[in-house]
């Protein structure tokens, strides 16, 4: 998706370390109007899939899963990192270990909203290391329900995330995939 | 807004103590057709008051504060409860105290986008005790920008926020205004 890799090149920042900060426009402030585009765009990626619902992680893949939800005229569930006083009944738990904060974070589903039955696109803001996307396939394998797709924005191609997703036979797409951060730089894969 | 009091009518649970479970549509999972039109109608409310940009808190605010801006057509900014490793320069920070659990939680926004000449409308899911958007207010005048308006998809008038809000001067919209939840009833102001 040109407009958002122009976008990251524009207003992204390579902190180093692989880090990449686009708090301008999706992470702390985000671009509702260029939101609304992105989930457009994992939509019609994932147009033959039949996804009955969007599954992302707060915090902030909530903003592009809802967008892709809109497009798809399906719901759409954040799983929960702390567990609300609403959230009353048991949950499916999973954790998912953060190499950038150095401990687990463990992601929360109530089942009355991850059902067998259910088709179930994944979105994300990134896919990195993959290891937040792969507590929430196993969040949806818990529920019987089905995974169709996986979804992100950004892609850390060099953090190696997609290998480990290969193995479940759905399409992964990003929106924009980025194979190195070296040197301060910032580049797309073709 | 007619459409959201049946929805909480219909799918909202009273669980007493004042803990209204709107987890189906809101909190956990979202209707984003639903959320869209939300944002619609409280940009409609605050049509004049001019506002350059959003302000909400993570977690639940995200989705109706999106829909919002996207209708406003100006950017929206979530206050952030735990600090990325991409927020790396100081920060404005204030505490808002939860009564539901028994903490304080710390809401932070960088200075690059709360700014002075900013006009800021304050979205949240619900209006309470106000706690959290007392401290949403906070971070704006932190930042010397200007606040225009605050509103919400539920409040709680019981709970007394709104008094809190009086003296700020600025227009106060809630979608659904709920006066009492006692004896299991959600009944809403006329």
């Amino acid at each position: 998706m040109e407009a958002l890799k122009a976008r990251i090149l524009a207003e992204g920042q390579n902190l180093g370390r692989g880090i990449l900060k686009v708090d301008a426009f999706i992470n702390h402030q985000v671009d509702p109007t260029m939101m609304l585009e992105v989930g457009k765009e994992l939509a019609a990626r994932f147009a033959a899939a039949g996804a009955t619902k969007v599954l992302t992680a707060e915090i902030s893949g909530i903003a592009p899963a809802v967008m892709t939800a809109l497009a798809l005229n399906v719901p759409v569930v954040y799983a929960r990192k702390t567990k609300p006083v609403t959230m009353t009944a048991p949950v499916y738990v999973e954790a998912a270990p953060s190499h950038t904060k150095g401990v687990d974070t463990f992601l929360m589903v109530s089942p009355e909203f991850l059902e067998p039955g259910d088709r179930i696109l994944i979105i994300d803001d990134f896919l990195a290391s993959g290891q937040t996307i792969q507590a929430l396939v196993r969040l949806v394998r818990h529920a019987g329900a089905e995974l169709v797709g996986i979804g992100a924005l950004i892609e850390k191609r060099f953090e190696g995330g997609r290998e480990g997703l290969a193995d479940l036979g759905v399409p992964v797409e990003a929106l924009a995939v980025i194979k190195s951060m070296d040197a301060g730089e910032i580049v797309f894969e073709a």
